[in-house]
């Protein structure tokens, strides 16, 4: 029988990303000035980015060299293995065929470590020695934090306050790599001061950290701030994951006829899907590429597309994107990477264009099929990944009912070693749905600003 | 610049163990009956163990067939890597080469599952359909709950009480994966409601749990127990690590100087340093090997060799190894898994014979290490681990001292993930180390039994 483990060596390991923008039919509409509404510039991202950063952002070069530091330190635990879950097959008992990559190899346990070396390194190459993000479940502020630590930068997270009371491990681990981590709202910041002055015991929130945060970049000229998705820096980066799927599967002797990932910000599915979108575009493959994203938080499947503020406060430059309303709070999902009310330009043009779909599944299912994965082949799955798995097993089940021996392709982000708490409360029977009714979401709507 | 990781192929997995019983200069003198203090024979061990392990308990084929169905399991997560410490190597400026062996890519998270699979396969085998175990912090339980998960069979873990509350992660853990989890002492057995008629309030103990679960175990035919080292069996299994770090050593182009692991029952050391003591004793090989223990339970470097219990209360078979006296309550370090009383049999013997040698290391220390490696290399290690790191670091440090281009290897048998809120004690300034004072050893060995 063939490998469970299709391996790739460090030789094989992509040396470019792939940057999509080279073979969009439509590029996605630029940023706006949030005060002017005019076009963003590069002088309005200096404040907080890296010129190396920005012009990648703003690039439609089509492959872009990963730089030597970062390729050193990606092969520490890259390329990442792409596993055929047979097991899982069987339980299914499906003429289907799985196939997962799987980032939760990586020391920060989901693929967020891709991008936050970059981004650490083209802060460092422009002589920044500080780093600035927010991170609600701590996702995010790990990897940044051991890509800071990799380069030897100082590293300071905003964590919302009522993670970093509860969720004390993934907080812990910033603070093993040296990360100080405080806790938001803070009175280290105007943003922070203003909320605990109106409510000192604020909980926090995601919108009120990022502002601590680029507060604080935007103060120092040492200090940049650093964003772990949505943004076109962030995707590229990302491909890498899908780069090696593609070499992998190849090896395999396969191709998928869908590639399934979990969609938040988008940087995830966008690392994913778009290497696969490549061929779409360029070579005619017939492949479905499906964002999975949650019914509580359903972006891509229900929001509208147009310009929408990137955080709550409505101080970030308008971005041209699917959204739910800058002011839509979503319900508390344990899947924390994917309550964000917007996706990214990118994607969002994509999804518009036809060459991606969506979907949206509830919470209560999500660990149902996590469960079951992680009884088939052992790993436990972030809640946010088990919303690509019960996607693919709702595929196999499709493939099955079909009598079609088809090819599903998915990323398994990260595991859910630090989200057990999650996985006892859906084994206690505490975790709900949360569809998002009609007039709530219009009501959302109806906020968004006026371009 | 060479592979940071030094993969094997699936079909590159060893299919056999070694069983170094066929080359020890002297067999590690036979377990006793504790009441007719007569060695004891097969049917001492039958009422809870399959003949197919009891059979390699006393086996001295040199090499044994690993089954079919457990190199299936095997291969989700195995060969697991070796990795050259390039940046730890550099962080130390030594001229010694660091590779270590990472067993915390099993979905357990750490070496426990190579014996957990193999253990539940040979019951499985007998018409087993359900395992009882003790579990302190949680590694074995996990890993024996995954097993039998895999197997269809069921799972009842006593887990130390003490332990269930304050560690709900693995606990949870286990329960994902299907077995019943009960706090230890309970109301099931003789032996939980002795102990809670005495002590309504208990927090539990190993030795208590071990009673619970042998207890549970003897009284039904369809269930045994199973243990997670000590035992001849259980080296064998660990014996894969071993085996293939030799072969990705050879790939490497390089052989060690020094092997090193972590050592609590022995399982872990037994398993990568055996395949090393083959070389020495059949090959002339010059590579010390070195069980880390820490300096709060230093069994193999303080303790007495003699027949001694393996439990607290006295009832299983009298083992003739290194002991500090199984009355000995080692101090609450956080490496749990280090915290036993004895070794196995067979190591004891071959540090008796010079075969194999022990340094002990103190928690504080070995945090300094743990800290270190997770920074230069991205893992945060086990605390367990934690001690074959700083016993590594030691060595590198001693190249250094003497000018010398030492080839270190050690084995990293888990990741440190849910030990957590261990680090954030250490970082908080709480660790401290326990030395054992001279009259506290002399009195407990004092109490040995008379044989």
């Amino acid at each position: 029988m063939s490998d469970v483990k299709i391996l790739l060596t460090e030789k094989e390991m992509p040396r470019k990303w792939y940057n999509i923008m080279a073979d969009m039919p439509n590029l996605p509409k630029p940023p706006l000035n949030p005060i002017t509404k005019q076009p963003a510039g590069p002088e309005d991202l200096s404040a907080i980015f890296p010129m190396g950063l920005i012009q990648q952002e703003v690039s439609q070069e089509r492959w872009i060299e990963i730089p030597e530091e970062v390729w050193e330190i990606y092969r520490l635990w890259r390329p990442s293995p792409l596993c055929r879950a047979r097991r899982l097959e069987k339980a299914l008992d499906t003429p289907a065929k799985i196939y997962y990559k799987y980032e939760g190899v990586s020391p920060a346990g989901s693929h967020k470590l891709n991008t936050a070396v970059p981004q650490a390194y083209y802060n460092k190459q422009e002589g920044i020695t500080r780093l600035t993000t927010e991170t609600g479940a701590g996702q995010w502020g790990v990897a940044l934090s051991q890509a800071c630590n990799f380069f030897d930068m100082e590293c300071k997270v905003f964590m919302v306050k009522v993670s970093y009371q509860q969720k004390p491990y993934r907080r812990t681990m910033m603070q093993v790599f040296g990360s100080s981590v405080i806790p938001s709202p803070s009175d280290e910041t105007e943003s922070g001061r203003k909320v605990l002055a109106e409510d000192p015991d604020s909980p926090g929130s995601l919108g009120i950290a990022i502002s601590e945060a680029v507060e604080v970049a935007a103060q120092r000229d040492d200090t940049n701030y650093a964003l772990g998705s949505v943004l076109n820096h962030v995707l590229l980066h990302q491909t890498i994951i899908g780069l090696e799927a593609r070499e992998q599967m190849a090896k395999a002797g396969d191709y998928p006829d869908v590639v399934i990932a979990c969609c938040g910000g988008g940087s995830n599915f966008g690392g994913m899907a778009m290497p696969f979108a490549f061929d779409k575009l360029t070579r005619g493959a017939k492949v479905r590429l499906v964002a999975a994203e949650p019914t509580a938080c359903p972006t891509l499947t229900r929001g509208k597309l147009g310009y929408d503020y990137g955080d709550t406060a409505g101080l970030t430059p308008l971005l041209y994107m699917y959204t739910l309303g800058s002011g839509f709070i979503p319900p508390g999902i344990h899947a924390g990477g994917l309550r964000y009310h917007g996706n990214s330009p990118i994607l969002s043009q994509l999804l518009h264009d036809g060459i991606i779909e969506a979907t949206a599944l509830d919470q209560v299912a999500c660990f149902e099929g996590a469960k079951l994965f992680a009884q088939c082949e052992g790993i436990l799955p972030a809640p946010e990944s088990a919303h690509a798995i019960q996607c693919a097993i709702n595929e196999a089940l499709a493939a099955r009912e079909a009598g079609e021996r088809r090819t599903i392709l998915f990323n398994l982000s990260g595991h859910g070693l630090l989200d057990l708490p999650s996985y006892e409360a859906f084994m206690a029977g505490k975790l709900k749905d949360y569809p998002l009714p009609e007039e709530m979401l219009a009501r959302s709507l109806a906020s968004l600003p006026v371009v």
